[in-house]
């Protein structure tokens, strides 16, 4: 097997362990069943994916559920299950509906019940039920935009005029467990940033929302300053997470696969979030002084870069990543680089991300293409192309950001 | 002992190992002496030092030697050495002398003999001897940097037009044998671009020279053009290396001090290049990623990091690195970042660099500072004075690149 080849197998491993029904099995493999009944409630982008494999795995067990995905999302009927979709990213009528549907199927549970809570990404629009008015909740969030405040700061405001977030939805399951099974593109996995954080204890303070009222000048109605001064429960004990197909699992897949093809897997960091040509930069600078350790090593680092825009070429983020790792790895001996994003879409490319090696530069030199211009002009993807260095999977129907890995092989 | 004093020792230990005295002490351990004569010829920067220490190991056994220095380097008389002062960056009248000499010195040499070759920073301008008039090297040198040359280019044409450069003073010293103590401060210790390479093989040929006059157009004399025909010794081998003193030794310290402390070091590299805010920003996605491992561990990566200027503040590489990591650290626990300058002034400041912890970023927004506007700014100095992040050493007199630590602490 040549390197490239090793390379494309541990991708195609690694996008198939984070695959939504793949993740939920993982998380149900270890769910001790109670003795009453078994509800579900399904959320987000890949909630129809989550709510098949759970219904696959526990059978009539699971007595109903609700599924909410985005429009165009839900791909027939599950068993039991009520499928909605709704608006998203900003949610409609159909998320109301649906969430009150949700709400209303934990309403009759007791202490031996177990809700099977299935979050993926967009959740945070998907699952809603306002207690303010439609038009006061437009005019927050519409003002929270416009003035600039951060992501965080915007769901620390909307957190209070929900009735599901915040932790209120697993409140609201009591006495009843819940166990939430979390598909996350939230680098770091906060629980209680991602969707809103329903069922996880709420951090923020009523404190903090005056606060960025003032600092902002929000003009709000008497309603919301009301609800702005509800606090939201700061710890949810009926619940249990697994988070799961996040880019954590991405890079543990990685490490798997490494250790099986010979190479000394060691995990950097599952949160990168530097500029992608830098890292690429960083991972080369690594390559550069592991040459000698007589062992086949790989550095993986996972997690979302950034791309700093400079030129109008094509390109993404992990093809940009492995472009510039390409120039610092040339002429080394057995090594690689790549990176791929987990949706198999790198930027607007039809690549998944990139694959260089120690030839690359030289190939690329040869042809008179120089990189430093390619990464000027953001044009990754030409340069890839003309040396067999695009990575391509195709749509993975899954997004848990990106995984980057150096090889570097000795006999 | 806190965290900050442990770096602080780090930092004490990591230069004086790297002080050109302690650096030719470590080399001068593994020789071994010949039956005949001992001559020196120091050159760089530091070559009294070097010389200094060379002839205190040495005692009488040294014979006689020759120190090239720039002006206002020499620190008095050594026994048995001629010292020069001559210009730097421009080679002058005193270099020439005190180069011609150096090879004066090589002339009666027997295969019994050694020379030993004290090379540091600054050398390609202080050990020359042109084989050309001073007018044309004047010349082509003027046209070279004028027409945006690489320094590549510029050593691979200077080299010919030189008596000692490119392999040629190894040469010159045959039968006897060579043995070189480097101190470096090139990325990647290629000791052939080191001062324009005295005693190492020309990996550069006429042939490529050629080109380089072509491509730029460069107008040379009949003399210039016969010079740059002669080819340069290829191989060198009465010639023994040490290269020392280098930011693999500033790092290789780092590491036995981090043992020592108590801390797992993993060095992930020596010829770290790419922008300093950016890996700063790395270190930290490491830092976020190794909070759970149960034991004490510390990345290391040396090298020179590049600021990109967006601002006008006050700062340097160091300060920059150690600044946008305490953006990525914040928050987490027992875990600081600290990079720093080998000679002790990063950038244009009084600061060798910067330090920062887990409440770096706290302790700045409670000051209403903004690290991001501080990086947008390069304005770390002013951001790490208000947190007692700056590291001071004073200039130490020696100058092998930058090293930067991520230490994370369990009990």
């Amino acid at each position: 097997m040549t390197m490239r080849e090793e390379a494309e197998e541990m991708i195609r491993r690694a996008i198939r362990d984070v695959q939504p029904d793949e993740a939920v099995n993982a998380a149900l493999r270890n769910l001790e069943l109670p003795e009453g009944r078994v509800v579900a409630v399904a959320f987000g982008k890949a909630a129809w994916q989550m709510a098949k494999a759970a219904s696959d795995a526990l059978g009539d067990k699971l007595e109903e559920g609700i599924v909410i995905t985005k429009y165009g999302h839900s791909r027939g009927e599950i068993p039991g299950f009520q499928i909605f979709e709704a608006g998203h990213p900003v949610p409609d009528g159909n998320s109301f509906q649906a969430t009150a549907r949700a709400v209303e199927l934990t309403e009759s549970l007791t202490a031996q019940d177990l809700v099977l809570l299935l979050i993926s990404g967009g959740g945070s629009a998907l699952f809603e039920l306002p207690l303010c008015s439609e038009e006061d909740l437009r005019d927050v969030t519409k003002q929270l935009l416009a003035c600039g405040a951060s992501i965080g700061e915007i769901n620390m405001i909307r957190k209070r005029l929900s009735r599901v977030k915040g932790g209120r939805f697993a409140r609201m399951c009591l006495p009843a467990r819940v166990f939430a099974v979390v598909l996350s593109d939230v680098l770091g996995d906060r629980l209680d940033m991602i969707a809103s954080g329903p069922a996880w204890g709420d951090p923020t303070t009523c404190a903090m929302c005056r606060q960025i009222v003032e600092k902002y000048g929000l003009e709000i109605s008497e309603d919301v300053r009301r609800l702005l001064d509800a606090e939201t429960p700061k710890r949810c004990e009926n619940v249990t997470a697994r988070v799961t197909g996040s880019v954590r699992e991405l890079c543990a897949s990685l490490e798997r696969s490494c250790r099986e093809f010979g190479y000394e897997p060691r995990l950097l960091t599952a949160s990168l979030d530097c500029e992608a040509k830098e890292a690429g930069a960083f991972l080369a600078a690594i390559a550069r002084d592991h040459q000698e350790e007589g062992k086949s090593v790989a550095y993986i680092a996972g997690g979302e870069t950034v791309v700093r825009l400079t030129g109008k070429g094509l390109g993404g983020r992990n093809q940009e990543l492995a472009l510039a790792a390409a120039a610092g790895i040339g002429g080394l001996r057995d090594t690689a680089v790549f990176s791929v994003g987990s949706d198999g879409t790198d930027g607007p490319t039809d690549a998944a991300g990139g694959y260089v090696d120690e030839n690359t530069a030289m190939r690329l030199e040869e042809q008179g293409i120089s990189i430093a211009r390619l990464l000027r002009e953001n044009d990754s993807y030409h340069g890839l192309e003309q040396c067999e260095g695009l990575i391509r999977t195709g749509p993975t129907g899954t997004n848990v950001n990106d995984a980057a890995c150096l090889l570097i092989r000795r006999k």
